[in-house]
């Protein structure tokens, strides 16, 4: 009961600008969102610098530092941070906007001098049709990623930076951002896994016992896949985009990595499309399931119906009244020495040529052979 | 009962020119188009004019003194006015046409000195498949709409113009032809947003108790999907054409800007898109809720049914009266001294065998065990 | 029954060449092709020659006499009459074949002094898959049309002919040619605006009563929609391509009437692809319909039986004929003092405690809450 | 019985080479291939020569002595044969291999100097998946076609150069090759018309009398439509590919009657597409006719159950045996003057109030409603 | 049981790298990948090497004595001999990356002397979604290649090497590499061509026999065919990537063979696509098949009902004990002299004339009429 009214009260945010028609340029954050965290990492080949909470101030001076400068924000509800740390880099008056109005597609938008990205990653706390946004920029010198909220999707990024292993610490900006957009990508996967697991177990369930609650699990399985598709099918787009398109803000070595991490788009795509048909089938082999069971029961109904509805007539023939005594012509089989002995063997007699009848159609015994079937049936999924 | 007459009476308006084959360039308007109304606002960075109630020549006047003069017209019910004003601005007899031929699907035409666009706005008094049209035409310092009915998705920008506040009264009047598309474009997202609470609702509703008029809303809900599609599809291609296309009416920074309001069709037809299989969706879990009811219910008629109709033929047969005075074969077992209670121990026997037999088939305590796995499918959504 | 008979025997004509792989070039017209009516129109700006019956002869005189000349033949039945036309106009062989082979697509083709443009109406007068082949000559002075059946779509055109109102008497034969067109293009609005008021009936109807009529009517108008279908889509290729492609026949000023032509046509096929998805949603109505009426009824069923079976077993055992006077133990009950209301008492407890519990698993009322719910249902098309 | 097992035995042809990964160019025939037969035609303007059963050798010589030599070969059953013919025209050897493997698509294939054409057929003697390919090489002064089977497809093209008449005796191999390319597609139009009509038969029966055979004969008839398709798909891919480039051995007014052939191709794709729909919509019909079916027995079984088990019930409890004599409690109704006709009263009573409850419920008469409503459908196929 | 625990166990591996967000260029092999097997061929138009197992240092002394060197690679559990090997080639990291992520779409990849191709190949041993990627590198005098599992796949392309018969031999490493995708592509064929014959068996079984193991195992045959079509898509692209783009390491002949595979892909594809449609028919033949005979079921019920419960109760009624010697009025039937024959005789009429009405409404025969018409429907495949 109380996980239902919470679930109705939990509303989705909408996906509006607050009011239709207000004008476009002014940085109204999410009712929802939260306090911002600053994180700043800066970085060369030998160094780096690690900052968990970083005021515009520090950000301003590291800029000057180091070669790389990544500043991370977890939380949108400071609109003011927001336009400072935006004139601090110089960005795109519209882009900002697109920041804080969380409800955007996927895509890139390339300024004069960075290039604006945004992502969308499933969320795994939530359930349904969300999934948070990740705005990105790319500059000569530095990457700026704001999150809805504090997530982990960029942790191992940060442990590479910090271990000082790998290609990242050499590289420029824009492998940084390759790194965290393929993070970005890849956290796709352990949600898919799941919903894959979750349609595995779904199978055994619904052949085994179909019961009402597995459609309804189906539909949420089917709605995460619409989600996480709804994410997914633009952040192909914009790879492929990113991955074609000369910019010189991104190196040809960086243009071969995002390449790769198109094909991880396409791979997802690609799953979940098969998830999508696995599901639909799971549906048909329930309701399949479903009225086989109905079958089932209406067929034991209609044999112990109709074997006895008419032997409990015959019973109620013999049991009338008529009186014997009135008339030779009422009911004399009442005092016949074999009467009883005979109305037994009529009952007898029409309830075995029933029988006979109902296993010449096929109802009975046919119940028993559908389980033989189904084991054999479940070795059809290669060929012989 | 009287809802419904007036709902039959209430005739969609048929989508159709008044005779096939009649010359076009005539002004036929619509039979029920509203007496016009025309307000006019002129403005530039400094000043603004506005007029609630405007005849032609105060138009043309203002066509001479404002930088950016804003005509709005609201009811097409007199095509003199609308050829005068066509005169007036120079404007294009196909175009015109057009105007008051309300079927238009959304479009952009480029005229010599002025471009025409077609924008159909979701129309939130009315139900199904109705939409209004808005034209828009833009010329050097003009902009001139006009409107079916008199409507409140443009209030938020004249709200701007009198505010003076933002960079509106600066621009041109390509700016303000975007801010009066982008506020129709996003109209579409109130009711976007209540069809969305409406599935949800739905979605509670049909799990828990699943009834007739489930599947009618349902209908209603993608007949007015269906009619928001037809109307934004269109949209967005003739977005993408204005926000691609160079023509010297619009400004390079308003064409960024009306790239930004392709985007936001384009995130509605995701949405829109997304709604529709769920309530795609919604009607397979529906149709299985139904389906399994039923199934429930013919579990039970089948248990009593088959539990009980040997039993009344048992007791049928002890009750026919065949006289066990005449022969020692009729009904001995009716004088035996246990004949009652053994007949009731058989009795109880058979509904125990029977029972038994039904548990086996999982037909008994069936009906429980599914709100348990219910309970659990609901937390299915997102992975573990 | 005679109704059905004769829909047996009209079989839609097969939409082939007589003998495949005849030799083609060969003008051999459908087997029930008319008697060819053929009727001419000569006019200039100022003056107009209108024949009802025109021979080959007048046809040639008119052409050197009239600025533009419209011959319209009715009725394919007559194959000499049209080779010596096609003689006169100097029309390709090949173009000639397709007038008379009546199951063409909606197609253009350029020779090197005329143009072919198939054009496929709406038959009104019948039903199914059929629909009526209109062929168009479009020469430096001439139009040529030929109609399977005397039909009305040109009737308009014909009167605007007449009355040298509009700028069709001043205008070229390309604007004749167009305004042809524009009537046929336009004659699938009536036809659908029938179509969509069907559906709007079928909808109350199906709710209310769902009968087997319903789904016959639903696929007729389904079937209707295929075959206005596969008429207008190649037309708005057709359109497209006249529209787009320069030809020195074609003027550009009617090369933007045909665009506007093309937009109906776009305009009807997506009213065509909304009335398709509203008449697949209907039928998902009515099928939920009547399985909704079939669980209804068998909850009555299963109520009435669940209750009775039990009670008249229990009236059934006290009617057994088990001696009392035998034995103590044979249904000594039977002469208790309260034995008989004790017997109605427990059966009046067993069917309340029945009702009790149908009432709790919500088969009691549930009936009647349904049209409470559909009535608010109703009215959830638009936004609250 | 034995239809369905002779059906079992005569398998269809797996679509493989005959072990994957063996070398290409290898002629291995299928299992199954006829002993192949030459025929030879050679043909100018004015004479020809006919070969019922030609040789190589006899080949060779046609070559060099008519303008156009015209070689059919009907089995595939020597590989020998498909070479040295292969060797005489100066095949490419992927080409050879491609006429004995006879699962190919059709396709056009140009090599240096001979033009490789695969077409498919509908094989109208065998049922479901199958069709028969047809190869024809297309050279500078040859055609050569291999038919899997002696048919009749290209029937009347012999007879045309018999005849000497038409264009076909004077103009070029190609012409030759779209003569016969035009049979092949048309071969199409007998089988879909033959389609068409087993739907319309369908059509009546599924409302009149919804079988288990209709859905069987549906299936029958929509796997043809797929087989047809996959077929006709690639055919127009080709035919287009054919009529839009240029070749030197297809000249400019063979293209010409190509792009009619082309016409044809897609003429025969809208009407399978337009088939598919309405088979479809045929299975919604049938599914809703089956329910409604069920929905009449239901209703039926239920109305007599209702009325006529309460009744028995109350028979059931007069029956009862409980002993008047022992108490004044037991029975008294029994021995009141007017008891039997009261318990009558009562019994005829509860029936009315439930067949007027019925009637109220629109249970019954309802049954009777919809064969009108039907009548009215049928009707409704065209606008009013 | 045991089948399905193992199933449930033997869990698909995920589709994921090992940690989303890890380095890119880290050989970390799947965690159930086998030990490698290096095998090894060198050869020239004359003479061949053959190697069971082989090390890195055989490789390299092979590369340089042979024109044509192919390793292959059983098991990838070995990430340092993968990365030896990459040395030893000088292949590009991100492509040995894919060697072990075996998760990759079939693609190409061009890098500066060598080409890397991912094929996925149908696993018969396996069920379900899983299918085994292949690895291939080409460059100018060797093939290399990757397998998950020793298969045998390769094995006709070994026994040519070592019979040095057809053109094998004597070409390039192009030709091996064609010769080993032909090899791959064609490995589809068995397994399309046993899902088939097993559609085949389905479609009696579900004709005759409708049992619920039809669906699952439908279910299966439709996953399996979801799977090859996930791999065999991005084969069909990559092999038109491979024939149409130039590349030095692909011979033009070659690429011509290319073409035949590419040929043979889309033919796989048609099949696929075609066998999914008769699934999906299937499907409907089932449910239909079920739903008839829950109708028949329903159709006895309710006739033996319908007749034998008004009999039953007018039974009841005269087996009442309403004394007859209390008063005139109760119960006088049955001291009539011919009562029980009247009585006996009404009950015969009303079963006769229920047994009329249901013969009227086809109840009664319908049952048998279907099984012949069933016979004729399975000739429909062709046409008359």
């Amino acid at each position: 009961m109380s996980a239902r009214t919470s679930r109705t009260r939990r509303r989705r945010q909408p996906p509006r600008r607050a009011v239709p028609g207000t004008s476009p340029g002014q940085l109204t954050p999410p009712p929802d969102a939260l306090h911002p965290i600053v994180s700043l990492f800066g970085y060369g080949p030998d160094e780096h610098l690690e900052l968990a909470d970083a005021d515009p101030e520090a950000v301003r001076e590291a800029l000057g530092r180091w070669p790389v400068v990544w500043v991370n924000v977890d939380g949108l509800g400071d609109p003011d941070l927001v336009a400072r740390l935006g004139a601090l880099f110089g960005l795109h008056r519209l882009a900002l906007e697109d920041v804080v109005h969380v409800h955007q597609r996927p895509k890139v938008e390339h300024y004069t001098d960075h290039i604006y990205i945004v992502l969308r990653l499933p969320d795994p706390g939530a359930e349904g049709l969300e999934s948070e946004q990740i705005s990105l920029f790319l500059g000569h010198n530095f990457v700026l990623t704001f999150q809805e909220r504090p997530g982990d999707a960029f942790a191992p990024v940060r442990e590479r930076i910090r271990g000082g292993k790998g290609r990242l610490r050499a590289a420029g900006p824009d492998y940084l951002a390759y790194a965290l957009i393929d993070a970005g990508v890849d956290s796709n996967f352990p949600v898919l896994e799941s919903l894959g697991e979750q349609l595995e177990d779904m199978e055994l369930e619904i052949v085994d016992r179909p019961g009402r609650g597995a459609v309804v699990a189906l539909h949420a399985i089917r709605r995460s896949l619409l989600n996480l598709r709804r994410g997914i099918w633009p952040m192909r787009e914009m790879l492929g985009a990113l991955s074609r398109d000369a910019d010189p803000l991104v190196g040809d070595e960086t243009r071969l990595y995002l390449r790769d991490c198109y094909d991880h788009a396409v791979q997802i795509i690609d799953l979940l499309e098969t998830y999508r048909e696995i599901a639909a089938g799971l549906l048909d082999v329930y309701l399949s399931s479903v009225s086989n069971r109905m079958n089932e029961i209406m067929k034991v109904l209609t044999i112990i119906s109709t074997i006895f509805i008419p032997l409990t007539f015959a019973a109620g023939i013999w049991g009338m009244n008529f009186a014997p005594d009135s008339s030779p012509w009422n009911m004399p089989e009442l005092r016949w020495r074999f009467g009883y002995p005979l109305a037994l063997t009529i009952m007898a007699s029409t309830a075995t040529a029933l029988l006979i009848w109902f296993r010449r159609r096929g109802w009975l015994g046919g119940g028993g052979a559908a389980p033989r079937e189904r084991g054999s049936a479940n070795g059809n999924g290669g060929p012989k």
